[in-house]
């Protein structure tokens, strides 16, 4: 937490460099303004959210948040960022433990965060703006491809590990979608362990298949 | 096409009733407005489409597109029947042909009518505004349910027909939402053949393993 809001009347040369205010003051409203963003994308969608509309939601002015974080796009990304934390969490399941058994702990760890009511509304805003907007999907995709892909191809060591993850994820994104947005039964009430009981083989066949 | 506009004055006790134009003129109004509600959905959403919007788009009154449709959900409900026509279509898969040979068959329709700019564009409407607007989930679960599941289910004669015919939907719908909407490479750029290569056992194993 090393923001710095803007001080009055400031002659910086960009937003993000003017004034310093009390530490643990700085990381709070760091924190409210991201709670805010998060809230206003889930509710309103990426297109409908304005830098405005979360600086009024987090009770601050809009030239805070550009401090903080920059553009809308930029908001965003951390925003999803910080909600997408759990989710990111991802390749640990498969860098911890055998690769025999990954596609279980995928499957689970998946389920396990998109049961989680607390993880699953974030998640759910962020699915909801990234298949509406295109800025939106581009962080997305930025996101996964940095943070998820590219350890999981690490650990697999074969040239096609990256598809092969995605192939994997499409298992999983396709279940929470039919699941969780779309509620389609019976697949919307099955018991998740039933779920991840018929997943997790597909997941570890396309992860680790010849 | 037994649609009947309103004549002007018309009396009738609802705006379905009254009155009746030449045929010809009749059918062609009803596709103007189909296709109209068709873009405003595709490009704006379900939320931000309205009836007076799609009556616009057409160039007709707005109580034509009442007297055809009904409500906006019933507009809606309309228009992804007609978008949705080819994807509809994934039961012939199912029914026609081999069980054994059925994991490929659905695999090949699927992304046959993905690869088709044509058929890509309201297949990506459709998925865009069910997955952001409740009401247009309730009807894409309407039509997956009575059109699709129902069909599979009495090919497939296993009690829990429904659930493998999600979880095969899954991994289908779980690819198209990664390679032809947040476009994550390298699935992006795949060659279509490679990803039926890897996809079609999957559903094969959803829809008939033990």
């Amino acid at each position: 937490m090393t923001g710095r809001p803007p001080a009055a009347g400031g002659s910086g040369t960009t937003a993000r460099r003017r004034g310093r205010p009390p530490r643990t003051e700085s990381a709070d409203t760091r924190d409210r303004i991201l709670t805010a963003a998060r809230d206003d994308f889930s509710e309103h969608g990426y297109e409908k959210t304005s830098v405005r509309g979360i600086a009024k939601t987090a009770g601050v002015d809009p030239a805070l948040v550009h401090h903080y974080f920059g553009t809308k796009e930029q908001v965003f990304e951390a925003a999803i960022t910080q909600s997408f934390g759990p989710a990111l969490q991802a390749p640990k399941a498969i860098e911890e433990g055998p690769l025999d058994g990954v596609g279980e702990r995928l499957a689970r760890f998946f389920f396990g965060v998109w049961e989680n009511p607390a993880t699953r509304a974030p998640l759910l805003a962020v699915v909801r703006s990234a298949v509406t907007n295109e800025t939106a999907a581009a962080v997305f995709r930025r996101i996964i491809a940095t943070q998820v892909l590219r350890r999981i191809a690490v650990r697999l060591e074969l040239p096609d590990a990256e598809l092969r993850a995605e192939l994997a994820a499409a298992q999983l994104v396709g279940t929470a979608v039919l699941r969780y947005v779309i509620k389609v039964e019976p697949l919307a009430s099955a018991d998740p362990e039933q779920i991840i009981a018929r997943v997790a083989p597909v997941v570890q066949g396309h992860l680790t298949d010849p």
